[in-house]
């Protein structure tokens, strides 16, 4: 079977790595998976959050949103409607989640990292091309911190990335688009590391519950995707990807 | 190994489903899971969202929220803070979905159902003894639509249960409590149905990642729980639970 | 005249009262008065309000909240509203005030009582049924914080209980249930002590003013009612009640 | 005893009103009484509230607010502070009701009058005060309203006028100013019509319970002032005010 | 040609300042210009911004307001709507920049100067007015503050008032009434020092762009406004005026 | 007197702008002016503000954000401060009144464009770069519109583009970057026609008052500043760019 757009079941779109696309932040990564266009930053600031004690190292908190023209129907913004909507919540929990499960916090001493994930354009899957650009923009903010002495170390324990995959008229696909994923009876979003282990896994049924070889499936089409993801960013992040995983005590 | 409360890996707490609990609404229903409780209760409106339209079915949407009592600390109300959080957002968000999954919302007519789950008493488990409780209530209610004649068929396709299965110390464990839950490496939260299949997978890596071996063994391990749960469901539903998964168009 | 329910003009509803209802709170009460049933719990939190200088005692601050299955129309969440009532808040601010006029706040030490109410059914006199229920809780929490030692002497100085009156159909009725409240004329409501002192007096003409021999004869059926429900959380509290009304300053 | 201000105990404050104070609302009028000044405004709007049925009458509704230089400290603006405080909101749904309650509603047609009490300057009793001053401005509205043809009759059944009594060092006086209010044990607000019935009545105990005996004295003050208050408020309307009171049946 | 109120293109209509409206605020000032009303007040806060260092001087800021009875369809309070509408944000920021470009905010010490303008009466140029007001009720306030010694030296480097002009029929128009305001194809306000400079201009082509000629006969009209309104200001302030544009440092 | 950057004082920075940046919106333009980048897109909604009524036309209204990333500090997100900022709301009722009126609105039928200008980097200037690039966004914006039959004729009366003008040191600079808008003592803000008219002048004395000399000065500058930038925009529309100007009733 071909898909909409010409791809293999098995086929990420093209994707595409523009590191340090702003001047202002440590680190700053524009993603695009297919017409997928999400503007990653990463940036550090001397205060921890109000609730987290000092000494116990540092945090990594993350931001999501889609710009109203990202979408085909303008997408209101949720700073003048009031509020953050419960959709953009959840994506920026899992983000945040997600990067803080391969960073060692307690290197990185009393600041917070925060992650903004802004979607210029999007074409399905823009939470996980977050997920996979902000881990570029964060390497380069944490290499910028240890240049500049504020961290010693290299708290990142591995490479991170995230793709989706789903159940579409009952064939496993990976890297839904936005086509694609609306019409899907499964949907399911993966984040691992770089030596295959899974960080999260959200799988949800939006018209019929799934079986366990469906399942299978699924999970291995993603594994397959992640790791040409991660080769992407060693490709992007080149010799300053050396100390990812290295452990900082050895310093 | 025994755990803190001396259960084995693989057992659940115990489970008490008191239906009809409040007056009211069409359907309630206090789920008690070991000291985890929450007053479930499902709500007919005769009104659609407004992003829905005539001639569609109807919906089912849920709300969550715990009561400032139902935690050690004093947890501050959502009203008084002006917002719905996060955490709160991606909980009822993942009862609403879970609960659709299983509904055939054709059959509902021009109809909204509120499911409003609020947490007495909170020990671990909350968002899954919501959606077991949930379901239970959602059943009633649509007995009792049923009865006055504002629908006809059965539209609940299966039975649906939820538990959190996780790992602690390296070992997998079943329906953790809260204590457990604070020190879990990974934590993952399932939905299935009355056949074993699944609905949402949501596992979270809150230490460190986790492979497939841990995977399989964490997911075996909430297929026996969610069996046990049903078969709680079951009995409390009794003759009533006959019309779960008929079809409506036999009618 | 027999009233919707049967009762005689002067009759209070069952009124029953279940301590310790929750294991986290200090102290905590089921209230049911008929089918009202609220739940109270009070907390002790080692902070002062903001606008309140160390050094002079403490403060008790109260919330009251209607879960949305505890009316027949399903009562929309607070929460979800983005803000607090003007009813809401002038309930809170009533069982507030009432609760700290028999209590010496210069006993307490830095910190706050926070009483939450929380309304699981409503059949009429929730505000009341929650002062009532929230001062067996008071109680409760006084007695764990003086047993900790956070407290030293007995700072309750009577009991207090709540309940309203009304016109209805001319005639003055005592603990008005919902269908009653909904067609009276007026409605009054009354918290008062143990030894008859009035601490509140809230009176409205819902449809047509009232003069003075219908209010003394409202007053009179409070004070009849009141008295009732103190022997009910007198007995609620057993040999808990001994220290209420005894100066903490003779200890 | 004399008072701070030389009253004696049963004395009101100087009390003026000025009629037409503005030029745009149907009835407005600036009320002051001693240092106490509230400008009160009476609008008309073709529109029911959304919870009302068309042909079911009129509506009149409340909104009052505090000046920034209204008060000794500045008091922050509610629109600045994002939300419309507990006591703001009391006091609002006070003035509605008590208006409501001496105004034939059937005989409004499909409008809501809004009665808007503005506070310019605060020395205790702004509540009642403001009840006073926008009697007269809703009289005067209605008045316009019958003549140009909006409405037929004379919906006003009865003069209201409002004032608070309390005990300061056991003593009953009436009209409180700010320094008096903040030393009283006891403070009530009394609304009463032209025929000396009762309206509203809220009493509170913000120090000590108080009894019958002191109840009485308190509720033969009020009356008192009351009927000065409305002697004051028929000598600003003059000719106007004959129509209050008439039935509108008699036409 | 003649104006709708009968004034000459060039002609300010009348305007009075009424000083020491107020007795708690340490400046305040109502000002008419023609049916437009706006009562504005100063009051010293002993406290900087969050954002402001100690040492660096004190702060000026303003908040404005249209009372619902200023304009003819009632203008719904923002407290009600639950936010500061951008016109509002608007004008209170120019009122605060302009108050702030002719008073040296480092003679101020660590204090917050909070400028209210509440408009009562709306027939045009409320802003305007609000900054020609406010600027007596400034001066007022820090003789007061300098009285009292919290302030030595004269921090009011010269005298600011404002007014609007505009293009109305293609004729240039002084100081706008809300009639003419409402056609005018260009609109203009113009803040001006007590020798003639400008501290804001901010002119909108509401119709249709104009040229330098245009331009500059509306800013001639607005010098021969302000220079009158100032002249007003200096006559309310009589004696008190003497330090205005004195060199703190020379005392 | 060279400026930081080399530049002559009426010099602009180095401007880009970068047509049908994204797929989805009618219009969009990445407007770039040194260092500063704005994205604009125009977005056709076929439906009119509430408070407008059908038979008048259409209406354009405008958003502007600046991205967390796009300033040297982090810029929080003011949909997580939950509200709007008074600068914000400035801004963008800058932006979309400047359109509006060189835009023929009762050409366009009942739809609302919306423009929105989202600030990826920010080196000074962006309000006006955002109205320079908002420009070319609507042109093709109204393109599309025409060419699907949605419009008839063609509603721009004119070209349209803005720049910043300023007093730095006592010295008149063209188009500040934000080293020198930091600095400078008066800021002004201009938007002109191409037939150089003004449609927009908004100038404020950040420290000091200015006279009509130095007014005069920053007119012309701004002047030359503005043709150059619709040279640009000419160029980037090329033959697209011809209906500019030609009236819609000429059709």
């Amino acid at each position: 079977m071909q898909r909409i757009d010409g791809r293999y079941p098995d086929q990420l779109r093209p994707v595409q790595i523009t590191r340090r696309y702003l001047k202002y932040p440590e680190g700053s990564a524009l993603v695009e998976v297919g017409n997928t266009r999400v503007l990653c930053t990463a940036m550090a600031e001397e205060r921890l959050p109000g609730w987290m004690k000092e000494g116990t190292g540092g945090w990594i908190t993350a931001e999501y949103s889609m710009l109203p023209g990202s979408t085909a129907t303008r997408k209101p913004r949720e700073s003048s409607l009031g509020k953050v909507g419960g959709r953009t919540q959840e994506i920026q929990r899992l983000i945040g989640r997600s990067l803080r499960a391969v960073c060692d916090l307690s290197q990185l001493g009393p600041m917070t990292i925060w992650i903004d994930c802004d979607v210029l354009q999007a074409d399905g899957g823009t939470r996980t091309a977050a997920i996979t650009g902000a881990f570029v923009a964060l390497a380069d903010a944490l290499a910028a911190l240890r240049q500049r002495g504020a961290i010693s170390g290299y708290p990142l324990r591995s490479f991170l990335a995230a793709t989706s995959v789903g159940l579409v008229n009952g064939e496993a696909l990976l890297d839904l688009s936005f086509a694609e994923d609306s019409v899907a009876e499964v949907d399911m979003n993966l984040v691992m590391t770089g030596d295959g282990r899974l960080v999260e896994i959200q799988g949800s049924a939006e018209r019929s519950p799934f079986d366990r070889i469906q399942f299978d499936r699924l999970l291995a089409l993603g594994e397959t995707g992640i790791s040409q993801l991660i080769a992407a960013q060693r490709a992007a992040l080149g010799a300053d990807a050396a100390g990812i995983g290295r452990r900082g005590e050895e310093e």
